[in-house]
């Protein structure tokens, strides 16, 4: 950044941990964030016809991952090492392990939206998630006048990484479904699962991980450091079998609130500050873990 | 358009009769377009991001009007005064009787095909027509990169009115929905009718004004102008019940094969040839439909 040289974000970590440090460089160094993800990417190219000071709201769509249909009453009861194994499985994207289980309890999404303030300078208060099954609009963003502006096509990122590198350009690129070769220009016939998108507000008892992130958002400083460390620990603690699903938010709870207690928000941080944040997050993850039930 | 003033466009007749007239003048006297019809200036608010060279397709979604979920077959044995009543009363937006007709044959998004083929410079193979029940998108573009770019708001003129006046700038404004008052933010909630969008291929045997109008347009010249003025004397006919709902394509597409027959298609009109030609074509459809059994 340093040297003037725009930047393609393939990294969440570096935005939603560094925020505080790496955002007010963008204006020192004139650079730019070209974010490869589908979501940010999505933002991004709706951005690019909507001068300054147009935006009013910004609203990022996820799958609602492999729970979605399942309401929370039945995943009480369901068998943890069925919960386990189906939180590690995605829908609509083929990605790894990690990735899919913040997936299932959307706080990929949550901390997204901390990602967006970021890149986008947005308030926490116009950023909303919306539950969109197809995972065909990949992001919209609400202008002042009440229109919105929204980015589809395949679940592919190829797009979002082809767009980063030729931004601001569109150039010609045949990019068909991953899975069975269909163009995109073929969707709005409407055959099959073609044609049709839903849209639904988040539960947000069912994603308590939505809450967290916006909580650790508006808090600022190095709590989404915190928060997104003790995240990754807590997934690793799933995989390995120490926690279960519905733990998962109930660690970062509980990992939160002792940054609270002892004093570990630093709300100017250095870049040191959120090295020292990420470390003491995944601690904090494992401290709290054996205080659960569950853990043996 | 020669004092290089910029125009609002609330007038379709404007382009998709004299479009080979008026379209020159664009780049002679570096005038825009500023359409105020929901469709183009969706298109025209999608545009705003896409660098020229950029796009690949335009997709106009239109409702399907009155008849959309009545088979072909169904309305061929219905009572013609019960169709004529049928076709102009629209399920999405308070309009007149013609434009409401217009709507029932999908002619309006035949014409619109037109217009935004002058608007654009987008060839005729690239324009898509989408049936979308619900008229929450007004219209999408495709980028070269299979990235669409999609606008939508409630089924309200005031939005692209503001916009034309307004452009590049997005004002705030409060415009929640005409009919019930909700703020467009609570779409994506999803509750009843709100967060759901369908989009299928029409079935251009139902609408067959949908193909004469990608013909007259292809044709050029004055041959949308003479089917735009032969399809406003078949609406007026159909209104004083001369004719029935279903022979206004009939009278259409014989108008159409008597300009070719008596060689009425100018192919770099005047604007007096244009003029002309609107004369001769609301006379050809009321001589064309004195051929038609149904007229008395």
């Amino acid at each position: 950044m340093k040297a003037g040289k725009d930047i393609a974000l393939a990294n969440k970590e570096t935005l939603i941990a560094g925020g505080p440090v790496i955002a007010p460089m963008f204006e020192q160094y004139g650079v730019s964030m070209l974010p490869v993800d589908s979501e940010h990417s999505a933002i991004f190219q709706c951005l690019q016809g909507i001068p300054k000071g147009g935006v009013k709201k910004i609203i990022l769509t996820g799958s609602g991952g492999t729970f979605r249909d399942v309401p929370l009453e039945e995943m009480r009861t369901m068998d943890p090492e069925v919960l386990r194994k189906r939180s590690t499985t995605h829908p609509n994207w083929d990605m790894g392990a990690k990735i899919t289980v913040d997936s299932s309890t959307m706080m990929n999404k949550g901390l997204e939206v901390i990602e967006a303030h970021w890149l986008y300078g947005v308030d926490y208060d116009d950023i909303e998630i919306s539950i969109h099954p197809q995972s065909i609009v990949h992001s919209a963003v609400e202008c002042q006048d009440t229109a919105v502006i929204m980015q589809m096509g395949w679940p592919d990122m190829r797009l979002p990484i082809l767009y980063a590198l030729s931004h601001p350009a569109r150039v010609p690129a045949d990019l068909p479904n991953p899975r069975d070769g269909r163009d995109f220009g073929d969707w709005w016939k409407g055959e099959g699962k073609d044609g049709k998108l839903t849209f639904s507000k988040p539960d947000l008892e069912k994603y308590p991980c939505i809450g967290l992130a916006y909580k650790a958002g508006r808090r600022g400083g190095t709590m989404p450091a915190i928060l997104s460390a003790a995240n990754e620990q807590a997934v690793e603690l799933l995989l390995t079998k120490v926690i279960d699903f519905l733990d998962i938010s109930v660690v970062l709870e509980k990992a939160m609130d002792m940054a609270e207690a002892e004093n570990k928000v630093v709300l100017e941080p250095t870049l040191e500050d959120i090295v020292e944040a990420d470390r003491w997050g995944r601690e904090a993850a494992t401290l709290v873990s054996k205080t659960l039930k569950t853990a043996a």
